[in-house]
C-alpha cells in the first residue's frame, strides 16, 4: 500500500425527508446564497420549490442561477461568478447532479479571486480559498457531492478540463433517493456507468496492486452499481434500489477507493471528455463506449488485473482452465453486453461518430492528457484505443 | 436503507515516515500539548522519542501523561484532566492504541468542564466542546483513531462504559504500519479479533438487512482482517500485511459500515466489557470468547444472516444442499477454529473463568445494556449467551 492522505470533510445527510434541512444547514454558513441548478427537472419534481422555501424560511437571501446544462459550460460559470460578486454572496447552494455541483464549485472558488476562473483549470493559478458550498443531489452518478473535484467545459476552446482541491469539498450534501425516482431510464443508466467507470479507472491504473482492502471495496461497489441500476430500471420508485445506487455512486469517488493505490490515472475519462466536448453526448454514454475499448487495449498488457476483477464481480463466470487473456476477453464482453442491456451505447457508430473522426478526438484528448499528467497517452495510443471503440 | 448522517472529519496521514508530521500538524491546533501514552512499548520502539522531538521542534510545550493501561482507567483519565487544567493545555496528543486514544478523548472533553468526566459516560452530562486531539496510532484494533467513540473503565465501580460524540473525532491521525512491526503476536491477533467484532456487531444486529452496499463493504473488511492478520503473524515486518490490517481496523469502525443500517447494537462488546472489567483480560481475547457463543445463540433466530456472511467470506465452503442452520453452524465453527489458530481464546475455561461466574458477569453486563439501550438483553438472555461460551 502506498502512502496517502485521506481527509473528506463533507457531512452527508442521507435518506427520506432530508431536503428540508438545506435551509438550516446553509444558514449556519452564510446569509446570502447563490442557488445553482439545472433546467426543468428540479422545477417539475418539486425539489426547486422545497429548496427555495427551506432557504428562505431559514432567513437566507436567495439569488437564482439556473440553467446549468450537462457538460457544464465555463460561460455559465463565469456568469455565476459575476452574479455572486455583485450580490455579495457568501454561500453557494447546488441543487442538481454532478454538472450543477461542479459548476457551483467553480463559482465558489472563482468568486473570491480577481482573475478568470479558467486559470484554475489550466493550472496557471491554484485555489487558496472558496465560498462554503452545500448541495442537494438529484442524480446518482458523478460523486461530486462528496469529493473535491470538478469538471467544466470551455465553450470557446471545447476543452473539458477537471481537477481537485481540498477546498472544494461541499460542507454538507443532502442525498435523498426519493428525489431520483423521476430520473429517466437513460440518465439512470448513464449514472451507473459513470460510477462504475470511477471505480474501474482506479482499479485498473493503480501502480500498486497490493491493496486488497481497496480491491474488495471497489469490487463491491462495481457489483452494487450494476445490481442497483438494474433494480432502478425495473422499478424507478424502488427506494432501496435508488438508495443503493446513490450511495454507491458517492462512495465510488469520494477518495476512499484511491487511498493507498499510489498514482492512479483517469485515462477513460480523459478520452471520454473529448467525446462529450466535441459531440455533446451525455458523459455516461461516452464512458460506456470508451470503457470496453480501453479495457480491450489494456488487456494486452495486464489481462491478470481484469481477470481478477472478473472472478470477483462475475462469480458465476467459469474461469477454471482458461488463461487470463481469455477470462479478460469474456469479462469485457459481459460488461459491454451489460451496457447494451441498460441501453447505454458501446460504439462510436451508435452515436454516429465515424471512424474518420478518431484523429480529431485524439487530438483534443492529448491536450487533457498533458494537464492530467497522463504523459504515456500519446496521440497514437489514444487513436489505438479509439479504434477498439468503433 | 435507513436514513443516516455521516460526517467523519478526521484527517488520516497513512504510510511510511509519517510520524514526524505530528509536530507541524499539532502546532496548527495549539501550543501546549498533553502527550498521552501507554507504557514501555512506545519508548522501546522509538515512537515516543520521535513524537516528542517532532512536537518540540514545532514549538510545542509538552506535558507528559504516560501510563495508560489496556482497559484504560477513569482514575488515570481524571489525573490527566487535572494535569491539563493545571498546565493550560490547549491540544491533546495521543500516541498509542485504542486505550490511549480513548483516554485522550476523555481528557479532551473532561478538561473543559467543571464536573467529573464520568458524568459523560453515565449519560448525566453531554459533551458540548472538547480540546483538539491528534494521534499517532501504534496498534491496529480499536478504530478510535478515526471515530467519535471512547470506552473507559471506572476502577471504583468496575463499570466499563463507552459512547460516542461528534466532538470526539481526532483532528488528525497518523497511521504508520511500520510502527506496528513490534506488536507481539498475541496483541496482533487481539487487534484483528477486535476489528472483526466491530464489523460483525453491525452486520448481525442491523434492523435493515436491505443494505447490499454496506454488506459488501463489511464482508470485505472481515475477509481482509483475517487474511492480513495471518500474514502479520507469519511475518511481523511484512509492510503490506501490517498496512492492510491497520487500514481494515480503521475502516471497521469509522462510521461507514453502519451508515444506513438503522439501529445497530454492540451486544458482544456489551458482554465482553464485563469480562475484561472483571478479569482484566485483553479486550480482543474476551471478544473471541464471546463472539462464537453469541453467534451460536443468534443462529437460533437468524441463521440466514450468518449463512449469507459465510457464503461471502468463506467462498470455498460448500453450502449447496445445506440448510441455513447447518451453514451457520459450520461458519461459527470455522470462525472459532480460526480464533484458536491465531491463539486467541475461545472459551471461558481457557481464561480460567468458571461457569459458576456467569451470573456475576451477566449482572455487570446488564448495567451497560441499560445505558446502551440494549433493553432486550435481560440478565437471563446474557446468561444464556454466556453458557454458549463456557
Amino acid at each position: 500500500m502506498q502512502n496517502f492522505v485521506f481527509h473528506n470533510t463533507t457531512k452527508i445527510l442521507f435518506g427520506r425527508n432530508t431536503v428540508a434541512a438545506i435551509g438550516p444547514e446553509t444558514a449556519a454558513l452564510g446569509s446570502r446564497a447563490l442557488l445553482v441548478y439545472g433546467r426543468k427537472s428540479i422545477k417539475e419534481n418539486g425539489v426547486y420549490d422545497e429548496v427555495v422555501s427551506s432557504l428562505q424560511a431559514a432567513g437566507l437571501e436567495v439569488t437564482d442561477h439556473g440553467g446549468v446544462c450537462s457538460n457544464p459550460l465555463l460561460s455559465h460559470v463565469r456568469a455565476g461568478i459575476e452574479k455572486a460578486k455583485k450580490n455579495n454572496i457568501d454561500v453557494i447552494v447546488a441543487a442538481g447532479g454532478g454538472s450543477v455541483i461542479d459548476s457551483a464549485k467553480a463559482i465558489s472558488a472563482g468568486t473570491l479571486v480577481d482573475h478568470d476562473v479558467w486559470k484554475f483549470f489550466t493550472g496557471k493559478k491554484s485555489i487558496k480559498k472558496s465560498l462554503p458550498l452545500t448541495t442537494v443531489l438529484t442524480l446518482a452518478a458523478a460523486g461530486s457531492e462528496m469529493n473535491s473535484g470538478m469538471v467544466i467545459t470551455n465553450d470557446d476552446t471545447r476543452e473539458k478540463f477537471g481537477f481537485g482541491n481540498q477546498r472544494l469539498y461541499p460542507k454538507m450534501s443532502i442525498l435523498n433517493p426519493e428525489v431520483t425516482f423521476s430520473v429517466p431510464p437513460d440518465y439512470t443508466a448513464y449514472g451507473a456507468v459513470d460510477a462504475i467507470s470511477h471505480v474501474l479507472e482506479f482499479y485498473m491504473t493503480t501502480d500498486d496492486p497490493a491493496t486488497p482492502v481497496q480491491d474488495r471495496l471497489m469490487e463491491g461497489l462495481i457489483e452494487n452499481a450494476m445490481d442497483s441500476c438494474e433494480r432502478c430500471l425495473d422499478n424507478p420508485e424502488d427506494y432501496n434500489a435508488r438508495a443503493d445506487l446513490m450511495w454507491t455512486a458517492t462512495l465510488a469517488l469520494n477518495g476512499l477507493t484511491a487511498a493507498g493505490l499510489g498514482r492512479v490515472g483517469f485515462p477513460m475519462h480523459m478520452i471520454e471528455h473529448s467525446l462529450s466536448a466535441l459531440y455533446d453526448i451525455p458523459h455516461g454514454a461516452g464512458l460506456s463506449i470508451i470503457m470496453p475499448g480501453w479495457l480491450k487495449w489494456f488487456s494486452a498488457t495486464n489481462p491478470a488485473r481484469i481477470a481478477r476483477l472478473a472472478q470477483r464481480i462475475f462469480p458465476t463466470m467459469d474461469s477454471e482452465g482458461y488463461t487470463d487473456e481469455e477470462v479478460a476477453e469474456r469479462a469485457i464482453s459481459i460488461l459491454r453486453n451489460w451496457f447494451s442491456r441498460i441501453d447505454s451505447p458501446t460504439s462510436l457508430q451508435e452515436i454516429d461518430v465515424p471512424g474518420s473522426d478518431i484523429a480529431k478526438i485524439a487530438e483534443n484528448a492529448v491536450a487533457l492528457a498533458k494537464i492530467w499528467r497522463l504523459k504515456e497517452y500519446s496521440r497514437e495510443r489514444i487513436e489505438e484505443i479509439l479504434r477498439h471503440c468503433i
